[in-house]
Order: structure tokens, then C-alpha cells, then sequence
């Protein structure tokens, strides 16, 4: 049965504190079977994966090949909670606050990673710069905008010096 | 207790398909009261409010500071499920899959927004060009990171016209 009317729940019944409970979408396939070797940032990958969105999904793909790239959000899965709240990240040796990184080890273990859309085959996306561990629950894709979503932001905190450093 | 150490799953008993639950660490403040008025994206938006950290994850927060933008990822509580997965999107009249929009009314309705950072006070983040819903739940929040994440997409598929269009 295909679904048509979108509906809302009573603004005044809302509870912010509750838990909220999701369904993966899909799951990536991925070379990166383990976590030795997987890229820090997709920006630093130049590896191929597939992303497989569930086929009760399916028609939600439409029109998504415009797109140069998407938004892939998914779960660390393997990440044990709870987590410390601040540690040190991968380009300093200094203590940061997690929401001030983009470590795995945070409260809510969530990724976001930009992706280069290849090709789309059926419910299967086949991406690049992929940095994402093999059999990885997908919580949602939206498109990336670059109108947007690509912000000349003037300020990088503690990464600004360290990025370049790293990239080049 | 301060948690100091990080702790994996199993990677071979890993479960693609179970359900994933998330506790909000905090709760936005907005103008929106309702969802009368809410800018359609955050890029269009000229709005101040307030995220709101929960207490017991302000230490997370340390060094964010630096970062002129964040992103904030949180869930769209209002929305009931099933939803459609395709529907018109705001800017044109023509059917699209909702993974190619930025629609609320997904599987999982998780909201992304790129907010710029005014100041933090305590567990409190001043933000401007909000576009989110008061009282809704906050997932996460990462430190948006230019050099990651600003990129020269080729491609905006459908929205590519349309945007200038009601941009200008």
C-alpha cells in the first residue's frame, strides 16, 4: 500500500526528553571490513562502496542522480556507550570537547559524511570518497546543495592550522 | 563519574537491522512556535535562538567555540509515521523521492541545519539563521569544518533553477 498522507503528531503532547527510535534504511558496503585503515574524514577517502537502501525505500530515490554528492547519516553501531565528553582527536594532542570533534565516540553515535554519487542502480548508490566501515546501518541520505550547504565559514577553531597541515 | 574510556561492540555480532535508540541531549529554543513561518531552510533564514545542552553532556562543548558554524542534527517529533516517500517538495510542482529533498516527512525524520555559532554560555549555544521548530529534541551537534565540508558540487539535480529563482 503506498502511503500518501503525511500526518503530525499534537504539538502539545510533544516530549522532548523521550527516546526516539529509528529504523536503518539501508546499509553500506564498504572495502573497509575493520577499523585499521578507514579513512578520518571522506574528504581524505578516495574509496568506491555501495550504499544499499532497503527495497521498501526504493522509490524514495527518485530523482537523487541529479545530485553530485548526498548527505549519508548513519550509525556507529559498534561504539559502546557511554562515552567520554571530551578526548583527543586525531590532528592534536590536546583534550577537546566531543561536539567540537567528529570522533564516533559520542553520546548519540552518529556519522555524517558528504559522498559523491556515481551512479544510481535500482535501490543500489554507488559512491565515492566513502570512509564509512563495511555493514553500517544508514539512518538517512538527503542531497547535498551546494547553495546551501557550502558556507564560507570564516573560523575552523583548533582544526584551522592542523587540517592543512594533514591535507597537503 | 567522569568516563574516560572508549569501548567497541563486537564486530562480529553486529546487527544491521536492529532498531536504533537515541536519548536527546538537548532541546532547541526558537521563535517558531508553531510550524506556521519556519524558514524552509536554515540558509534562509535571519532567526536567533538558543540550543539548549543538557547539563550532564556541557563538557562535550569545550573548544566549539572556535568554530563560526555548527551542524545540529535533531529529530522532527511532530512528524507521524509511515510518510510518503515521495512528495513535492516547496520549490517545484513536480513529484520527487524524498531522499532527493530536505522534506521533515522521512523514514527517519532527522533534521540537519548549519547554524552559525554567536556564543556559548555555559551549556547554552546562541545560534543564528534557525530554522527548527521550538521544543524540539537535539541529536547531536559537530563543528562545521570548511575544509571538509564546503564542496563545489557540480550538480544541485531539480533544485538547481528553482533556487536562484526564489533565493533572488
Amino acid at each position: 500500500m503506498e502511503i500518501r498522507k503525511k500526518s503530525l503528531n499534537d504539538l502539545d503532547k510533544r516530549d522532548p526528553f523521550q527516546d526516539i527510535v529509528l529504523k536503518p534504511i539501508g546499509i553500506v558496503h564498504s572495502p573497509f571490513k575493520n577499523l585499521k585503515g578507514i579513512p578520518i574524514q571522506f574528504s581524505m577517502s578516495k574509496s568506491r562502496g555501495r550504499l544499499e537502501i532497503f527495497k521498501e525505500f526504493m522509490l524514495g530515490l527518485k530523482d537523487l542522480d541529479g545530485f553530485s554528492h548526498l548527505y549519508c547519516i548513519y550509525f556507529f553501531d559498534l561504539v559502546k556507550l557511554p562515552v567520554p565528553l571530551q578526548s583527543k582527536p586525531f590532528l592534536v594532542d590536546k583534550i577537546k570537547g566531543i561536539f567540537s570533534t567528529r570522533t564516533p565516540f559520542r553520546p548519540n553515535p552518529i556519522g555524517l559524511s558528504i559522498l559523491e554519487i556515481e551512479i544510481i542502480e535500482e535501490n543500489i548508490i554507488f559512491v565515492k570518497n566513502l570512509d564509512i566501515l563495511d555493514k553500517t546501518p544508514i539512518i538517512d541520505i538527503k542531497p547535498y546543495i551546494h547553495e546551501f550547504d557550502s558556507i564560507k565559514s570564516l573560523k575552523s577553531g583548533w582544526l584551522t592550522g592542523n587540517i592543512r597541515k594533514k591535507i597537503s
